[in-house]
């Protein structure tokens, strides 16, 4: 660090305001906290990580992704137990009406206390943890009241009149559990299957105070990857069997303690440590991923999350975490097994079949209970919503209708009551050509403007006392600045010229006539573009021009028309800068 | 049309259903209207009917990108206009309780009535017209209520207990607004510029019917476009001076004609038909936009909405709209001028200086009432708010200090109050180096899904009783299929080499291996691969494939690894596919 009291989060807010990667959302109004724009260097950068997501997670697996609404009715979340469970414990101030999350408070109070799991901690024991500690208010220094449930999904209504609850989703994955029928029917029916999503998703936090690290509105990039519980081999493994996964376990965890285990990926499920071998992949390919961001792989953790810390969903959790300058260490993403929970919830919230059916090698004989539905009853009573409640009743356990009968007479298929007198129940030989499956689910779940935010972070540079932003190319907004040495002598209009021939040949490119040509370097280093080309007066005669290397200052002299053929070689890093022409010498850095 | 009542939506929808385009969302819990999901084959199409957009419209012009958040707080929509404006006429039927958009009750009851402007109509006129002529329910026939406004907003709160009002933003514009000063400044201060985004926006329709046409939620492609009134011409109207704009004209529409006035694109400014010729310039990209999504220039028009029922920021309008199968002309964009409205409705709201700084060529000197804050009083009283509050009372018009003053006694400034003991006005020459411009807007805006639907109509296509998806090659969510001809004697391991050789490099690829090669052929064709490469006997002994092409049936035989350096151009147009490798006699089609 440069200055005192000055963090990386400074210094990158700074420039990130000055020259157009982020800021605060509605700036001119003041501001709302957990809101941020991304500007034109940081919506650029953050598809390009979208895109890199994708390639390594999605698309290099053949597998499909889709997208679905923000806003989702209410009986998705009651089903899914989100209306239940995602909430968070609040206390506010007494004298200045600040809310906060009670976890947050205690942790910051209290930041050596590593052994309590706040996370976990119920309203009686943030009350009585509150009170013996005499935490309070951490703005104003007021007493705290109670902590209570604040729901933390936003909520509003869709169509007039209230007709229909909605809440905007916090996470994208419901979204693949809707759609994992017609997903795998038009993938031809195979298991294992990945959905993935790339889309808003939004979190009503109570107090968010952390700049684009806490966010209420953010992009996630989720991957539901879908496989039968009884065929768990991972089919990649050998990928990425050379990936240590550097692991922060419960037992340890447990005991007060922080140091990594570590371990190479094709070892940590057979040892146990990861319940399934899916999940150690792409836990494998996270490191990858942070690793292509420029994050060191001794700056990342995989941090297994208590039984009372995940969520209500989740078997195992580990969050990959990267170390920053001013939070210390962050989660970029999520890994959940979340088993057949989300599958299983919604097959009973909507009475919609959404297990697969899996052929066994030979065909099984074996006695079971059937439900048989008494058309004469059944079918006046049914009329439009026939095909519906026959299907769900084929589907429906006859135990689960039996208890249904026992305890309240009815068994109720979208709105239509089935009663003891619509069906009977017969035992039957049952031959068995093969056997349903609810599959079980492992999620990598990222949040892209964290990366963007962790990205810069790493690419942070000093060079005699100039700032250079190494973003790996990959991830650069702009990969090309075209300058004219002078603007006079028709420079500018070569220039244009080769700017606009680039652009064509589909590089990211801006040109810049501003200011002395040390400036523009200079400004260039800061926002990270790789190379700078520089037409100058020798150009004019032989239409070359001169390009300069971000991370070297090193220049060469190369043929305009050249580049195109060239330079994507080298931001693929197949190709050492000095290859790209004749080495000249630098005047300006 | 093949069958009696069924239109080309019935058919693209059971197809899309079927195999993966797009689906009504929350399907298993019976669906809610206005919410659309698309699935693996529509999720990469809009991908990359982005991508396009963000090529022609934004980075060939070096323009930048934002993004903004959806959730809005009230404020910035209550300065926008929106608050006040974003409604809409609803009725109600009393007997069944369906609520209705009061125009499209009338337009679907009188459907030869197209002299009207129901979009235009007050309240009364909406109820006096559906009294005259006893329009009723459109669903039970029921008797209608009187008509009253309904908020197409989503409204949420944000944080705990309300302490925050949102909104849902309707357009993504004003994120460009709000940022423009900032977005100015990292751009270096120059005009024109464009500000782009491409994000998610929402519109709580009162009851929508239309599928994937009125969506309560959909992916918005805007450009706001910011240029010195004084400086109106466009820099790039010769790139589309071959392209001819149809317009349906107000002066045509009001005396109940529907001609097109065709003009060429650098005349209809010229003309005075298009007020700003930014404005004309994009609505000539639009045209070549919807040429390249397979919309023929025959089935475009721009109509030039009415004064009532433009937008209340807009000077101007023109829907670009086109022809679709069951709903006519439908709306794929809109082309805004809006003026300098929004930059002034939030200076006005904000008391943020919004305008930009332009040099006179000379020095001129004025006289003029000047503000001068007196320090003695104003500073003790400050504090804090002393940096905003200055620059607001330098940047704010001496009139309408004196005219708050007068009318309430003090000016307020984020919450502070300005006194008249705080300021003396005095009367001093001025030297003015420029002026201070609002620059004003012009708006090009998009769905992406109507744009996917609209591109999938005129892509289906049938052939020998065989559906054909000629959907052109740059927007198909999968380029190249790879078949193994049998699954058996090693076929199926070469196939998958193949396929991920051509995954590596970066073409959007899928394996199938399941049933008849005719069959999968037929598939590829529903889908809309351009190209399906079948690895036969041939292969094991040449490494050689066939390539089959969707459009002509044709097929080549071609060494697989040469795909890469020659099918790309294929893609782009610019090589016939008869060139890709030697013919073949075609065993299957």
């Amino acid at each position: 660090m440069i200055l005192a009291g000055i963090d990386k989060y400074d210094l990158l807010s700074d420039l990130a305001k000055r020259r157009g990667f982020f800021w605060p959302s509605f700036e001119i109004y003041g501001g709302v906290s957990g809101y941020l724009d991304l500007g034109p260097l940081g919506a650029r950068m953050r598809r390009r990580i979208e895109d890199s997501w994708l390639k390594l997670f999605v698309y290099q697996h053949g597998f499909p992704m889709i997208s679905s609404p923000v806003i989702t009715p209410e009986k998705v979340f009651a089903a899914s137990g989100h209306l239940e469970h995602f909430k968070d414990l609040m206390v506010t101030c007494k004298d200045c009406n600040r809310h906060f999350k009670a976890d947050h408070v205690i942790s910051e109070a209290m930041p050596a206390r590593t052994d309590i799991a706040t996370e976990a901690m119920s309203p009686a024991e943030i009350d009585s943890f509150i009170a013996e500690n005499t935490i309070r208010c951490p703005v104003c220094g007021g007493p705290l009241t109670q902590a209570e449930y604040f729901s933390t999904m936003f909520k509003t209504n869709i169509g007039p009149y209230s007709d229909v609850s909605g809440y905007a989703r916090p996470e994208a994955a419901q979204g693949m559990f809707l759609d994992f029928k017609r997903v795998y029917e038009s993938s031809r029916e195979r298991l294992p299957l990945g959905i993935a999503q790339v889309g808003t998703v939004m979190r009503n936090e109570i107090s968010p105070r952390q700049g684009p690290i806490r966010l209420r509105e953010f992009t996630i990039m989720e991957l539901e990857f879908f496989f039968d519980p009884e065929e768990p081999r991972c089919d990649y493994m050998d990928r990425v069997k050379d990936v240590e996964l550097p692991l922060l376990l419960v037992r340890d965890r447990a005991r007060g303690r922080s140091d990594l285990t570590k371990v190479q990926a094709n070892e940590a499920s057979e040892q146990g440590l990861v319940k399934a071998e899916w999940m150690t992949y792409f836990m494998a390919l996270s490191v990858k991923f942070a690793n292509s961001l420029g994050i060191p792989s001794e700056k990342q953790r995989f941090e297994e999350k208590l039984a009372a810390e995940r969520s209500h969903y989740s078997a195992q959790t580990f969050d990959h975490q990267v170390w920053l300058d001013r939070w210390g260490w962050v989660e970029i993403a999520g890994h959940a097994y979340r088993t057949d929970f989300d599958l299983n919830a919604h097959i009973k919230g909507s009475r919609v079949d959404l297990s697969v059916f899996k052929p066994h090698p030979t065909t099984v004989e074996r006695q079971a209970t059937v439900v048989v539905p008494i058309d004469s009853v059944l079918g006046p009573a049914l009329r439009q919503k026939a095909g519906v409640v026959l299907k769900a009743l084929k589907a429906v356990n006859p135990e689960d209708l039996k208890s249904a009968f026992e305890k309240s007479g009815f068994f109720e298929i979208q709105g239509f009551k089935v009663l003891p007198s619509h069906v009977r129940f017969e035992d039957r030989t049952i031959r068995e050509t093969g056997r349903r499956v609810v599959p079980h689910v492992v999620e990598p779940s990222y949040g892209a403007e964290r990366i963007v935010y962790s990205t810069l972070e790493y690419a942070y540079t000093r060079v005699k006392d100039r700032v250079v932003l190494k973003i790996p190319y990959e991830f650069v907004p702009l990969q090309i600045m075209v300058f004219p040495l002078m603007t006079k002598d028709g420079l500018p209009e070569v220039a244009t010229k080769v700017a606009e021939y680039l652009v064509e040949h589909q590089f990211s490119v801006e040109y810049d006539d501003s200011g002395a040509i040390g400036r523009r370097y200079a400004r260039a280093d800061e926002i990270g573009v790789p190379l700078s080309i520089t037409v100058d007066y020798q150009s004019l005669s032989d239409d070359t021009v001169t390009v300069r290397d971000r991370d070297s200052w090193q220049q060469v002299r190369v043929k305009w028309k050249q580049i195109p053929s060239t330079v994507p070689t080298f931001l693929q890093g197949a190709l050492p800068f000095s290859k790209l022409g004749e080495p000249v010498q630098t005047l300006y850095e």
